[in-house]
């Protein structure tokens, strides 16, 4: 198979590389290591997301969201998980790599069953800093939303 | 450790290029884009599924099955989505890729909640062309069925 | 974008094979291939299940457990299906990886609706024999235990 040339090598390690940076993060996530997890997006970076009014901007005011979520979380009594698969990678000219991918919200209250909470689809634009990639611009909408 | 040797590195290209492919060709069919889904199989690719009397057989039919299908959830203002994980990719002496998934079929109704609709097993034979990847053979089955 | 260089390969070709060991371990266990899951474990490796008062340790113990598993829910007619996911590979200076992923366990009954039954959060120390992943240490939690 002429599947695993030289040329498609630099593909093949980029892909690993964005699955393994968004494992990281959601568990960040899941975890309410806001600051953490804010690191992740470019200082300037931008999150639309799906019920917000506006986008939100900048490293201080994404970790700001996440923490007040995560402690609205362990008010209840219940932990989230962010479930990222199907990721389509698809490098741009100007290097940046544009993703798509599903996200299932899994939510689990304390002595009961999990539930599929929000299904989700996120376009990111990811771009590498040294060895690190990150968030530039998210998009996440809800199948649920119109 | 000796894992990453000449000798794997190979698998481990293909293994990153049918992820990619997966996430595509899904995007794809919960798009209702059934041309271009339909043309990720070989012009006379098969799909057996596990709930039709006969296999469906080349593009042509392939298409009009997801165009159908999708008409249908337009209807019901409901959206789906195929999650594809756990994909077991074992290259055969022949350079057919046997590649074994588990799917996750997602539905999402206009201002509600998802549900977990079908649990399946995808069992398809991939083939290369040029730089792409197609479907010659697919097979899935669903665990609520005997 | 600097991201394929030499010293990333590596690296990059473990994942793809930690993603692949997985889906095939997971089909084992969904299969109830006891021996053949087990083997995936060092001869001495342990398991710490959520729920159990003791880790199991050994390959012998751990098949046996997965046998009983199994016949239990082929009695009750229900598949399960174990979908492993968000995958975050840490290679350690002594050669171990240490993978901290998320599962989704999916029960099916014959004729009815998948259920999303216990979500976990699974942490494995992987080490290379020869060609092979094996399983040397894993700690799984549920979401809904404390």
């Amino acid at each position: 198979m002429p599947l695993d040339t030289d040329q498609t090598a630099g593909a093949t390690h980029t892909y690993a590389r964005v699955q393994d940076f968004y494992a990281r993060h959601m568990h960040l996530l899941d975890a309410g290591e806001a600051a953490e997890w804010a690191a992740m997006f470019t200082p300037d970076g931008v999150f639309v997301p799906p019920s917000a009014p506006e986008p939100i901007r900048g490293r201080q005011a994404l970790e700001a969201g996440v923490r007040s979520a995560a402690a609205a979380l362990a008010d209840k009594g219940e932990q989230v998980r962010h479930l990222l698969t199907m990721a389509a990678v698809e490098p741009r000219a100007d290097g940046v790599l544009f993703v798509r991918s599903y996200t299932q919200v899994v939510v689990t209250p304390q002595g009961g069953k999990p539930r599929l909470d929000i299904m989700c689809v996120c376009e990111d634009e990811l771009v590498a800093a040294g060895d690190e990639l990150l968030v530039r611009h998210r998009r996440v909408t809800r199948d649920d939303l119109p």
